[in-house]
């Protein structure tokens, strides 16, 4: 499983103050903790400071890449704060994320094509929340499609097909867990992604639900996913899925984490 | 999900204890507690009294059946064993199960044929246990086959892809959870059943597992489990699950079982 350690994230409290105060120690540590506990990219955003965001959102990769040795996720809709945050990162960033909304679309294509950065590209167009399967795969089918037309490898793309409440739509996790099989079968050699919270909004014990959709996500095929990597308990769900689905040889990732005290 | 719930089994000490003395009351409490806890079928199983298995399963059943509504799923390979408790059932069993072993299948066939019994179709040969979804897939279609031939409603049906440890093959998760949705495509309108426990032999943490991988196979298309009932845990993760799989509408069962505090 590909983790997007999601905390670094101006929408919440601490890291909005952090921001403001220029407290690169704080950010150092957010980093450094989802890192060590299992975050492949580091996903930074600055959404909220209008105005602010290419500067802040540059000063945050500089400072969780002073920290650790990981890539960011630059998690922005804006290309003018992305190319701020790509022009001081080292190595192969994440662009979370492209989508089809013509603006975004047209604006962050040219940042990526016939690069090797990493991109996660999010099932939604001007039309608005894509509600079945189908409707996620022909916005699939176009995004992929034009990333792939302008040279962009098939192993750097992330489809995140668009978690929907269920509390809203009986149908919507099933929806999104057929569609992660369906670009899985139908784009050989790409990666999906997904955040995990919407699927459980207005209902109660979250957390407990979320845990059960990753797994059921990762049985259909889901390999990327945008969490909390301090959530031992939502680790813990990942590592178990992932020796279930044949990703963990001998069971090796499996038993450190039962020795480590993750399953306690 | 269809809930078999299996506590009523004589390889349990408190099991064998409670047949030997006739303790008709220590099995009617677990036959109760199963069915209130949301058993469907209440299994028996009597299969370490050699010699004495019918007499015992008869009795098992009118134990069962004063206790409690549900039906049991008579839990033997022998189809005396099976007559004698047959003959005493009152409403529709379900018989664990048929096999395509040439004696078994040759012996239960003709009990089964033409009836309305439920009936396990365990996917295991005298070519021994099967390791790949195309292993599984060829018995499942000469059993399925088989049944729907002899007049046995494909409804009646719950094929069992046999779990096997992923401690021994990695693939063996994904083995069989592919193998349900396989199943489940081939023949409209059948069901899945299966035991749990043997995906987590030899790793530590078993239950944690066990919950983990009915997650992913109720992801594929699981309707049925042998389980404990009473393990509350195991339930509130189905209930989470099936929720998640479009089967929940409007979360109800979901939200019931958050208020009855099963997922404190």
């Amino acid at each position: 499983m590909i983790v997007i350690g999601e905390l670094i994230n101006a929408s919440r409290k601490a890291i909005k103050a952090a921001i403001e105060a220029g407290d690169a120690e704080a950010i150092a540590k957010v980093a450094k903790d989802q890192a060590e506990a299992g975050a492949d990219y580091i996903d930074v955003n600055a959404g909220i400071f209008v105005g602010k965001e290419p500067e802040y959102l540059k000063w945050l990769v500089e400072t969780v890449q002073q920290a650790t040795d990981k890539p960011c996720a630059i998690d922005s809709p804006d290309p003018k704060a992305i190319e701020a945050a790509l022009a001081v990162h080292k190595g192969t960033p994440m662009i979370n994320s492209i989508s089809l909304e013509k603006e975004r679309y047209e604006k962050l294509l040219p940042v990526i094509a016939g690069t090797d950065l990493k991109v996660i590209a999010l099932c939604m167009s001007d039309a608005g929340m894509p509600q079945t399967v189908a409707d996620r795969m022909t916005i699939a089918d176009e995004l992929v499609g034009g990333l792939l037309k302008n040279n962009v490898a098939v192993e750097s793309i992330f489809v995140d097909p668009l978690v929907q409440p269920v509390s809203v739509n009986t149908t919507f996790g099933v929806e999104f867990i057929n569609t992660i099989e369906k670009i899985v079968a139908a784009f050989p050699g790409i990666h999906t992604a997904c955040g995990l919270s919407n699927i459980s909004y207005g209902l109660p014990a979250r957390k407990f639900m979320n845990r059960i959709f990753v797994t059921m996500a990762i049985a259909k095929g889901l390999d990327g996913a945008i969490i909390n990597p301090l959530d031992s308990s939502m680790m813990a769900t990942i590592i178990a899925a992932e020796a279930l689905a044949g990703r963990d040889g001998f069971c090796m990732n499996y038993l450190k984490a039962f020795r480590a005290g993750m399953f306690d």
